[in-house]
């Protein structure tokens, strides 16, 4: 979307652009019709006063916005602590956006930032996102933005993910180690970054030890818990039932758990599970769940110094790294 | 703090007020060092410019800011599903802000918010937070404050909770119903008026099934997980070992778990078990958790409704009324 300018309104009004200015601050100057025009076109053409303009050198908001799919998950919890835990230090405040895996949400929330709201963004991509015009756009106008966990390839920028190739690649192997030869894979999406790189370690895990993959076992979950619940009963009551999961995101956990419990299968007697997640409540699960825990305060943490690195250079073109930081395997009980 | 205006600018710098308005804005006619000098001041004086001032009838910055302890609770996250639910279809955004239970941190965000950044604010309280000087100053800049779930008595606004009273009696009279005889309660402050209700509540089942109340049943936790595992410990591992636990908030079922598993004590045959909780995991914890779940996507939804009514009588005075939403008490293995 074009920026509107206070020309624009006023060649569409046949006004000076001094009265525009005037009118949009409420000076006396202006008769109140005058400045009900305005405002009401102002407001049509969504014209965004950017009051911390970026040409004001070292006039900042002060405002860090993070932009996330959820906040219902414990990895996204634990990074914004991390995030925090730099910004603070500096001065600034988060203000959190939720995107609910939607790219709508999303592209509408990097629009607002465009206005000067915020001086920098972190992001990590909803599941939907697969293409970064709305990313770019917001770049173009001086604001830098840093990728965290969930990144867009596309986008050149820096990138602070975890290793989730050999992570994904780690889980499997876990479980070949343990003695399943039919692994499941739950992802929730086809696009995000860390699902098909997480999925690519899997599969080149299964072939490096002369095992079978198929499309049947790589099973697409979604947000939505019951549907989730239905995949994941579904897949254990197949007649060639797998004999371990890799659950490549934190929610997935109880969907297993549950379905697990209703068709009165032992975990790990029947089903082995490894599980990518950060939750607390891994170790009172019965039984213990194993996992791959992702370095989530870290990553926040290194996200929001990269941030404002780029913030502290000003105009400087932003370097474009690439950080990784390796996630650890767990071993509990449900592997075995 | 007192607001600073651009007449103060001006008079600090002996500079009209038309300069440093037009340094503000960056005007051509204004020199880079006299530009230089206004913002050097303004930033020192913490001026804002308030873009989207409340004068201007009408212009909006259409974001509701949410102010709350932390994210690591499903109570938050599914109030924010709720809050969102109905903000968005109104054209708002929301953005959400964390004072991970600091009252410092509350005062410096609703601060920010003076500004015009938010066009009202939807609040739970911290933990510390017991006056709410920093709340009225907020409510007198023009921004409608609406709380939910947790609410301080003495400012005069829309509140939106649940009935903390009856619940924390519920959970009693519960656990009293299934035989137990000294029940430990844990909280996780003082000050809270969520927290003192359910007390209350506790202490008047107690009371009123002629149970004597202790002192020593009543365990403070925190914030810190550690320090809860501890608490808890000490508690389950004194000699008169309490038969049934209330815990109040959700993130304290996790070290009653632990510490149980930890000294061997079964739940429910040592020790009874409720908490208030909205985990989805409840039903899957072994024994699944007996919980008061509280109505949080409608609590937030009720509070967003309340708070755009308010915005939408613009200066009209906010009614002042309290909205109560019951909780549940659902009944699984904990509690025998």
């Amino acid at each position: 979307m074009k920026h509107v300018t206070i020309r624009a309104l006023a060649k569409e009004l046949n006004l000076s652009v001094s009265t525009i200015s005037k009118a949009l601050r409420d000076s006396y100057e202006i008769s109140e019709d005058t400045k009900k025009r305005v405002l009401a076109l102002a407001e049509r053409l969504n014209y965004m006063p950017n009051p911390y303009a970026s040409s004001l050198r070292g006039r900042r908001s002060k405002i860090i916005g993070v932009v996330i799919p959820e906040v219902a998950d414990s990895f996204f919890s634990l990074a914004i602590n991390g995030i925090e835990s730099v910004v603070k230090e500096q001065g600034y405040h988060v203000l959190i956006s939720l995107t609910h895996e939607r790219l709508a949400n999303e592209q509408s929330i990097l629009h607002e930032f465009q206005g000067g709201r915020v001086d920098g963004v972190l992001m990590s991509v909803s599941r939907e996102t697969v293409s970064g015009r709305h990313i770019r756009d917001l770049m173009e106008k001086e604001v830098p933005v840093v990728f965290f966990d969930r990144a867009l390839d596309e986008v050149e920028t820096d990138k602070v993910v975890t290793n989730d190739f050999e992570s994904g690649y780690a889980a499997t192997q876990h479980l070949i180690s343990r003695g399943c030869k039919q692994i499941a894979y739950l992802t929730i999406s086809e696009n995000l970054s860390i699902a098909t790189r997480r999925m690519e370690g899997y599969l080149k895990a299964l072939a490096d030890h002369q095992l079978r993959s198929s499309g049947k076992n790589i099973v697409q979950c979604g947000t939505d818990a019951a549907f989730n619940y239905k995949q994941v009963k579904k897949l254990l009551q197949r007649k060639k039932r797998p004999d371990g999961i890799v659950a490549s995101v934190e929610k997935l956990a109880t969907p297993v758990y549950q379905a697990c419990q209703e068709l009165s299968l032992s975990i790990p007697g029947d089903v082995k599970v490894i599980c990518f997640s950060n939750l607390e409540i891994a170790t009172i699960l019965q039984p213990s769940l194993t996992t791959i825990t992702q370095p989530a305060f870290e990553i926040g943490k290194t996200a929001a110094t990269v941030l404002l690195r780029a913030l502290d250079k000003k105009r400087g073109k932003p370097a474009q790294q690439q950080v990784i930081i390796p996630s650890e395997l767990i071993a509990r009980e449900s592997s075995g």
